[in-house]
């Protein structure tokens, strides 16, 4: 079987950047898995200090080849070197940190329940509640961070933490990167003595990746990008001999509700500050705030929102959007645009422009038009942002309930306790995965605290995480051992 | 539209029970849902204390109708008083453990991570980890536990103890205990002054169940049930325009290996105690053990398997299974039965019946025909086994990762650490939800550190448990709360 190479393109200026590079064939993606299947045998029963040593060796080969990725990176992106160097900052802070979470012993902990005399329903043997890694990982990479959510991103972190092996099917937007990453990993294996399967990478296309989710070693899919594309996926995941759990990050278009009385004290503070959100990286972002929603409660607050949506058009207006990271993707935000007004959506800043670089957004729309046309509930991915006005607090949470999954939902004017904060609070909640009292939902902190995936659309597995520590627990199934020997239960469950 | 009314069946004889009992129309299929619906918003708020007193009250009274309703269980499932008494102990018990958990605030801890100052990726704004319960559940009862796994069993419990209101689907072939059970649990909900729509129940058949998962509000579904029926449902719930968490404990296989050496010493009593779980409630339960691997490694090692099988026969000839649950149930264990044979099973015990009560069957095959075989690795709901002989550890452990996935592993003989006994548990670890090391299967403690769902087949959600006490976290989706206001705070969430 002949597979379409892949020709890398200059994200400024969509011209080709060297040579086509070959795509994975059938039998090297099936190669690739039965590598990573032969390393998880040892690797599911690695201890703590071995996983964490190799996260390290990962986390520092990336820092010393900084000066040859960022370039690389740069090229096929467009994002630019600040951003870029500040991404593989925080790629390197990631894996060290579940490196961190494997030495303390985080996968192996276990919930010890001693037996209990007596008939059962009270009485019941010993059980101790452990935890086994899953298998072979098959990891997609995303477009827009070619570091952070790609080849050594937090799912191939997290999955190696846990125990197991990954193969990663690199984005198409950055093979070039993608290339030279899978290099440096195969010297931090080998100048590490563990096996090449731990991680293998893949060049390919859809095709490609449908192979490797059909593949009966793979054992779990990880996934960031668009909804649609998580979607297909999800839907090759459920229809396999043996359905596999399919974690997929998807589109997102993260509501934030601005309360009158926090825009009449700070509205031209905040236009800018959301202004900077919706722009940047040229509005790449799965958080980036998609919808703004306005309550305008009597002609006062009318005026005052009037002179934030005026604020912001002036903001946008002034911002100079990058180009975007593919041609495709440029053409996809012109089309998303286009959708808004023909669903009626009024343009408030809509300037031409052709080339690789958009220009930013900003439309407006009532409630009614709003819960009318599904279209402008629809991600569109890029610097732009549609402006909702509604009467009241209860239109509001029906707009959100109407959205019905986000990643993030911000509330701006949510600070002091009131009926109409709580039920803002409680809609917030309801649908999406993380919930903002300031600031703006651009720029997900990698932390204990972290919920990253909301219901859907934005997330296939909206109990789980992909940022966070919370991360690792994907890739753990529960196992409940009774009346286990004495030999085996220091050990946690690792045999 | 029609419904087809629901005859209500004397287990024991096969012959009408009553009169036939209306079904749920699709618009009162909708009102019940709406009704749950309209309950969520203050159950999601309500407290701990709430929310025990609740589960408290419906354990109390299950107690006191027990007079009542073990006859009604019996006459309808021919379980017997006695099995029945202890599973409405169980379900009693099941109903208080949600509640303590409930008091002491489980299902409202949260992770607190305070602000740390600087830049990403270490600085990061302050978050709390906390959970939200789904909404509306739609619980899909079981034949085989008319309580503990039917309208007031664990997935009823674990909801309502979430903050989720739960629309039961009532088993069609309980119906009579099941509308008794509705009827306890509107006097309790009425006594207490809370929600009729806290749980409502639904009286109906397949098309009563795609309702119900179709609805969109509903938030979540928990199953108890065949493995075709659950994948049936689940791509219901998969195919919604908003897809839902479907919990699904299928059927199961259930593996017992036992090693030459345990049988030597101990083989008489085990083949006893093995011989009582096949049969036990009829082998209908989803952790019947229904294939048993024996190690022929040496002349000597084949002969104490053939003694042991030798006994297990002779004890399964002298048992008295009690008729099945259903006519159907019946029907389907001589058709699983006769793909064993068609399949080139041996039979060692295989009595012809015609009643509604079975006879118990004993089957015999090697590896190879095991695993050339898919049809032998198919659950058999009844009293059946079907002893597998292989050579060797590698070829013990080939034919658990052939079965793939199952509820329980049970191993015997592996007191003691060797190479094999590892090989064995890691092999065992990969594909079950729970490895025994002693004891039989059947018989799944209600307790904190239970594990009851292993990979697919056994379950389409293996990462969550529908026993014990981490059942509750089917219901609950993080959610993280950035920068959230003090006034919030002490609330863990619950606006």
């Amino acid at each position: 079987m002949t597979m379409t190479p892949i020709q890398p393109l200059h994200a400024r200026t969509g011209q080709p950047l060297g040579e086509p590079l070959p795509t994975a064939t059938n039998a090297q993606i099936d190669a690739a898995v039965d590598l990573a299947h032969a390393a998880f045998a040892s690797w599911q029963a690695s201890d703590g200090a071995t996983r964490g040593a190799l996260l390290r060796a990962l986390a520092a080969a990336l820092e010393a080849r900084r000066d040859t990725l960022v370039p690389l990176a740069d090229d096929e992106t467009a994002l630019g070197p600040v951003r870029l160097n500040g991404e593989l900052d925080r790629t390197a802070f990631q894996l060290r940190r579940f490196a961190a979470l494997a030495e303390a012993g985080v996968p192996f902990t276990a919930l010890d329940d001693p037996a209990v005399p007596g008939a059962p329903p009270v009485g019941h043997p010993a059980l101790q509640r452990t935890r086994v890694p899953l298998g072979p990982v098959a990891m997609f990479s995303a477009s827009n961070f070619p570091f952070a959510f790609s080849v050594l991103g937090g799912d191939t972190a997290s999955a190696l933490a846990a125990g197991c092996p990954v193969v990663v099917k690199a984005h198409p937007g950055h093979p070039r990167l993608s290339l030279a990453t899978f290099e440096l990993i195969g010297q931090v294996l080998q100048a590490s003595g563990l096996p090449a399967g731990l991680i293998v990478g893949v060049l390919g296309g859809v095709d490609a990746g449908v192979r490797l989710i059909r593949h009966p070693r793979i054992a779990a899919c990880a996934f960031t990008g668009s909804t649609r594309g998580g979607a297909a996926l999800q839907a090759e995941a459920q229809a396999r001999p043996r359905p596999i759990p399919f974690y997929g990050e998807l589109g997102s278009i993260n509501p934030v509700i601005a309360l009158p009385a926090v825009l009449a004290t700070r509205g031209a503070e905040l236009a800018t500050t959301l202004a900077g959100s919706i722009t940047l990286g040229c509005g790449q972002f799965c958080t980036s705030p998609g919808v703004l929603v306005l309550i305008d409660g009597d002609a006062a607050q009318r005026a005052g929102n009037d002179a934030f949506v005026q604020a912001l058009g002036d903001a946008l207006r002034a911002a100079q959007p990058h180009p975007m990271l593919t041609p495709g993707m440029r053409r996809a935000f012109d089309t998303g645009v286009a959708a808004w007004w023909a669903a009626g959506a009024q343009p408030l800043l809509n300037e031409s422009s052709s080339g690789p670089a958009p220009r930013p957004v900003l439309a407006q729309v009532d409630a009614a038009g709003f819960l009318q046309h599904p279209a402008l509930r629809d991600e569109v991915f890029g610097p732009a942002a549609l402006v909702v006005r509604c009467g009241s607090i209860e239109q509001a949470t029906a707009l959100l309930a109407a959205v019905g999954g986000s990643l993030t939902v911000t509330l701006w004017g949510a600070e002091t306790d009131s009926a109409d904060a709580r039920r803002l609070v409680r809609a917030a909640m309801a649908m999406a995965g993380r919930v903002l009292f300031g600031g703006v939902p651009t720029g997900v902190a990698v932390a204990a605290g972290q919920q990253h995936g909301g219901p859907w659309p934005s997330s296939t597995a909206p109990m789980t995480t992909s940022v966070g520590d919370a991360a690792l627990d994907r890739f753990l199934r529960p196992v409940a051992l009774q009346d286990a020997p004495a030999w085996l239960m220091p050990l946690h469950g690792r045999v």
